[in-house]
């Protein structure tokens, strides 16, 4: 059996466990607070940085984007036409490069304020940096997620899915991202028809089940978060 | 004739360049300023990062570790048993790890802060932030770098090269980014000697000869820079 080292509410995460589930794994999941700085998760991974995977057969594959690579390459001939990493030469660029996108660009400047700020701080300790949320940082990343939502609905008025025709690794790393962030109400879907669209189509997916029914003690999401016609 | 948009003293391009020369491509270097955000190098590549590399074929490629990926898909074969990201499963795990490691956290922690305080800040306009570096993320760069060091040492205390037996992306992407540091003078060799003999291999490659003969305006690098036995 297959363990995902995770937090609900980290996006690199839940792009992980949106991935594995259109690849059918569903793996134990162990939520793991990686400011605590455990030292058995350390020496899974040095970096101490969710997500990682335990395969069954106790390979250790850490970091979203490194663990979507490993899948394609183990189990992606078995999503046929439909694989997440296409093998076109230049379809693989742009989907590469819309996840990096997300998990870099995106993640820096707006998911990981937001989960930092809102959801870890209220778990760490004082001395670790716990506390209040900094509201300046929330701030900016309310900011900037509105320039990423131009750039989802630029890209979906002129393609099907992010990347191209069919979905793939770039909408399930977008998508994961955005979900925390619409988790924390910190989306402005009322700005970006095009965006919200793609959202729901995305949402819509049995892969996305389990992220909607997640809850975090003592944070509640808005009612659109789980809903299919938000 | 292959294009790579960069600069002389960013990590990630030196990353690439390192790469494309030890698979003998010899690409027409473009200087690109990313922070004057210039239009056509937006139109190439929304995010605006250096490196992008623009094939012979017109095939746009952006961002280190994505270009790193289609070299290898492209050009892997050609270096045979020398692959830079080699065919097993788990030993592509670890390089990617490591590469991943270097380009991101090593960057975020380290080679992002002196570029941009040391290098990038002397020619940004006032409006655009520049003028003398911020010493404190200077300092900060300066301290966290020994840890890195000292993972540099263990793993090669193990290990030939980084990742194991054989040179990987690994050993490029690590000595790309310790190479900026090296040249504005932030290392302190002398504290690992098990660090210091990796970089001397990887710094007596034909590859990296075209990066210790870099220069830029106004910055000189320590003697040591360019030295084989330093």
């Amino acid at each position: 059996m297959a363990q995902l080292y995770h937090h609900p509410l980290d996006p690199q995460s839940r792009f992980v466990r949106l991935a594995l589930a259109e690849y059918g794994v569903d793996p134990d999941l162990i939520e793991e607070r990686v400011f605590e700085r455990r030292r058995d998760f350390l020496s899974l991974d040095p970096a101490g940085e969710t997500p990682v995977l335990v395969t069954d057969h106790d390979v250790v594959v850490p970091g979203a984007a490194i663990i979507a690579e490993y899948l394609d390459e183990n189990l992606g001939e078995t999503l046929e036409e439909h694989r997440l990493l296409p093998l076109d030469s230049e379809a693989r660029i742009e989907v590469r490069r819309l996840v990096h996108w997300f998990t870099q660009k995106f993640h820096g400047e707006v998911s990981n304020w937001l989960v930092t700020e809102k959801v870890y701080k209220r778990f760490m300790s004082a001395e670790a940096g716990g506390g209040a949320p900094d509201m300046d940082l929330v701030r900016a990343a309310r900011a900037n997620i509105r320039y990423h939502l131009r750039y989802i609905g630029y890209l979906t008025a002129q393609r099907n899915w992010l990347a191209g025709d069919r979905l793939t690794y770039a909408d399930l790393a977008a998508a994961a991202h955005i979900s925390v962030a619409d988790f924390l109400g910190d989306v402005p879907w009322d700005e970006n028809e095009a965006a919200k669209h793609w959202y729901a189509r995305v949402k819509s997916r049995k892969s996305f089940r389990a992220l909607l029914a997640d809850r975090v003690p003592g944070i509640n999401p808005p009612q659109v978060y789980a809903d299919l016609d938000f």
